[in-house]
């Protein structure tokens, strides 16, 4: 095999390095902490982004775009938003570049000086809450159900391909409601819709519950998320969907008139996704041979290798997988022939797998002769030889089967590495080994950041589903009326 | 009417601004030159974007999404490119802000500067050729076809929304070639899928030509162009397709073992759109009474206008017009009921016709006792009652029409407002009131020079199917083998 993966037993962070480079998806680039997505990658970005944008619009929401630039004093509006995003950030202070006295290349012109600086924007609510001052006058103008694609960029000490990047693409929905309920109901719907996608696009089985306190979005009310397991049995934060209250308005001075003819200030909520979701993506599903990829996902769905030894053998084994191209094509199932001359099949199996192509097809001399073709899962790494005929249909029912089967594998993985415990002492030792741990924990927050500082874990999230049971707290003994989510986190 | 438009014969640059934010279009930000672009005129670019993108994958090319920011000294590589980029941009100088000493806000942390100054992309050739030295190795690596959709920040002095603004959306496609041959027919290809988007989508006719060499993009051998007429007589650059040579192949070396096993400098070209094309739909097609949207663009195509007194009447006429928009969405076209109570249907007809929606239907007590429907056009104003049965196929059938007419139209008025002139003296005097002339040139850029500086007028173009004719300068009289295209532009 030309690109060898290291092994997620030997090398877990390498395994993951190793993945996004040689299955193509991103690289590092010249600028730090900034990554190039590559046309693999991003072919997967792009499917997310159109799924998730039809959800969006089929909930009522429309695109819209709001600047990359922030003033730096609309981030000084919100007290706690200031002291969550504000500090490590891009600052843009000159507007004019100059040839170097020195004849040697260009320097920032000392002229050229902003009179306020501005903040490549780290997330929008401040520019967005002071565009929506001009929208908002009547309960007439609410709801405004916006959502902007965009780029974003929060200066990280320590970067990973898409999982921690200075720079990196996402989806901010931001919407002004008159009331607290209606509000409250968008942030709920909001994180219902990136569960499904979740389940139904990724195949990723998702947590959805509630932030604690201290873990919330800077100047959320309620931060709402979905949390998925990632194979070394640590949480990913995959989604969020915020409640602001009044904050923002008020920060902005967004009042409305009601019906009634009194002034009020707007509900708002956010909620984002990011091209994280790529790092989920690949955590949950690849094993040491690559990707694996779920169906609807997938920018290559099937692959088709022709196995051949001359020039002539070729051109009637490509004919033949032509037709088939054509025929699952003609279904929606997206197919490549690999015909390459340079590289053996061998190497293309494992390149493909390296990809995770769902289905692959290969097509030998004896298989025209027989009229049957090599069908290969790459979820399950099984081969069967079937016949030709009917092999299209044979696929389009097998897609929805990995679709699901891959879900499967990681809601088991899951579910084996879910623990009910309730001893701290046995946490601390348990948590060593990663995994989710349903614990009481005494609504402070001061046993979270014990529990944080001794053992590098967090409460991910307040789960929706939790049944009520009284208990007590593993750290403290104080009575908790319900377990939470626990584990390590990226 | 609520929203008066100023007339364009009165005052053209008002009667555009008006157009773009009455419509609501887009609006300025709080950040000088940035432009919120607000959800109807978003609406647009987005049925621009998935179009191109369609093209662009139709001709081979894959999408891929490079740093927003590129490193300062990288600007400086490419020695014409750096005069034309790296002067009016956004700097950015530190990573981090702290609070302010004062107690008040926040300030830039000095501690926090970068040792390189980053560049906010005005354009992406640098960052994309350093990335791709490493990509190409062989020539089995080329070509190279990648588009990627961005923003892109260019420091301008003044701005107007959608033409020139500070930050504005675009797509860059950048490819690499073994040949120059490949590359100029890229080159070639690219700004004919642009005239052809011009054309079939916009509805906006184009000189497809190619600009002399001080219009050229900086650090091209050749730029071809596409050029529009706005309704004031003065020239669009609609697109552009850049041959670059191996000028960025050699500034950040970039070489490939060609099949015989030599080292080469690889071949570029880069091509782009932006949301510019927003300004050249409103300016080609609208009229005093607001947008005209060609369909293929239009957010809306149809909008239903209910026409009653009393809530019982208007139960029954609504439930006729939502079975008349079903007929329609299920022909694939877009349609709207407009039932606000607040407003009379006069307002109504008079905001979406501003809004530039093709189809107008007004159903009113009378057409449901005659089983009749008002349908007007945009384009033509007439209005016409129909029978209501058939009128889904109907609208079916004109919708092509409109496209087609105001195809027309504008090429109509570009025809009529483009003249050949052969005397310096007559050109100076007309060039006054607009249009698009062909003129005969001596090739040198002193006399183009010293045409821009006496009119402020410029060659737009070099047009590809100016037929060959000797003739002599207009305003040196040395000879010329065919016409130029010369405007005043945007």
């Amino acid at each position: 095999m030309a690109k060898e993966v290291t092994s997620y037993e030997e090398n877990y962070a390498q395994w993951y390095n190793d993945l996004v480079i040689k299955a193509d998806l991103a690289e590092n680039s010249a600028v730090r902490g900034c990554m190039v997505i590559k046309p693999y990658g991003y072919a997967i970005w792009e499917k997310i982004q159109a799924t998730l944008d039809k959800l969006f619009k089929d909930t009522g929401h429309v695109n819209a775009y709001f600047p990359l630039f922030i003033p730096k004093s609309f981030l000084s509006q919100e007290a706690e938003h200031v002291e969550g995003f504000a500090k490590e950030c891009a600052v843009v202070t000159h507007h004019r570049l100059m040839n170097s006295p020195d004849g040697k290349g260009v320097v920032v012109d000392p002229a050229a000086k902003l009179e306020e600086e501005l903040i490549v924007r780290p997330t929008s609510e401040t520019i967005i809450w002071n565009t929506y001052k001009n929208w908002i006058k009547s309960y007439r103008d609410l709801p405004i159900l916006c959502n902007q694609w965009a780029n974003v960029v929060r200066w990280e000490m320590r970067t990973r391909l898409f999982l921690r990047t200075t720079e990196f693409l996402w989806q901010e929905g931001h919407t002004a409601h008159a009331t607290r309920a209606e509000a409250i109901e968008e942030t709920r719907r909001m994180v219902h819709v990136y569960e499904k996608f979740a389940c139904e696009w990724m195949s990723i089985p998702v947590i959805v519950g509630a932030k604690t306190a201290s873990e919330r979005f800077a100047g959320a009310i309620d931060t709402l998320c979905i949390e998925a397991m990632m194979k070394d049995g640590k949480a990913l934060q995959s989604g969020t969907s915020h409640f602001l209250g009044q904050n923002f308005a008020k920060a902005f001075d967004v009042q409305f008139a009601t019906k009634e003819g009194r002034l009020e200030y707007v509900w708002a909520t956010s909620w984002g996704v990011s091209t994280r979701l790529m790092g989920a993506l690949i955590m949950t599903h690849s094993d040491n041979n690559g990707l694996v990829l779920p169906p609807k996902l997938a920018p290559i769905q099937t692959i088709l290798i022709p196995i051949h030894k001359g020039d002539e053998e070729l051109a009637q084994i490509r004919e033949c997988l032509q037709q088939l191209k054509n025929e699952l094509e003609a279904k929606g199932i997206s197919a490549k022939i690999d015909d390459r001359d340079n590289v053996r099949s061998g190497f293309k199996f494992a390149e493909w797998e390296l990809k995770g192509v769902p289905v692959r097809l290969a097509l030998g001399p004896r298989d025209m002769q027989n009229q049957t073709i090599e069908i290969a899962r790459r979820d399950t790494l099984e081969k069967q030889v079937l016949p030709q005929a009917g092999i299209a249909g044979f696929i389009e029912d097998l897609l929805p089967q990995i679709q699901k089967n891959i879900y499967k594998k990681a809601l088991d993985f899951r579910e084996k590495n879910t623990f009910i415990v309730d001893s701290y002492e046995e946490f601390k030792q348990r948590i060593e080994n990663g995994g989710f741990f349903l614990c009481h924990w005494d609504g402070t927050a001061e046993t979270e950041e014990k529990i944080k500082e001794e053992t590098k874990a967090t409460i991910r999230c307040i789960p929706f589903d939790a049944p009520d049971e009284a208990g007590r707290c593993m750290v403290t003994g104080k009575p908790s009326a319900k377990r939470v989510v626990l584990a390590r986190a990226y």
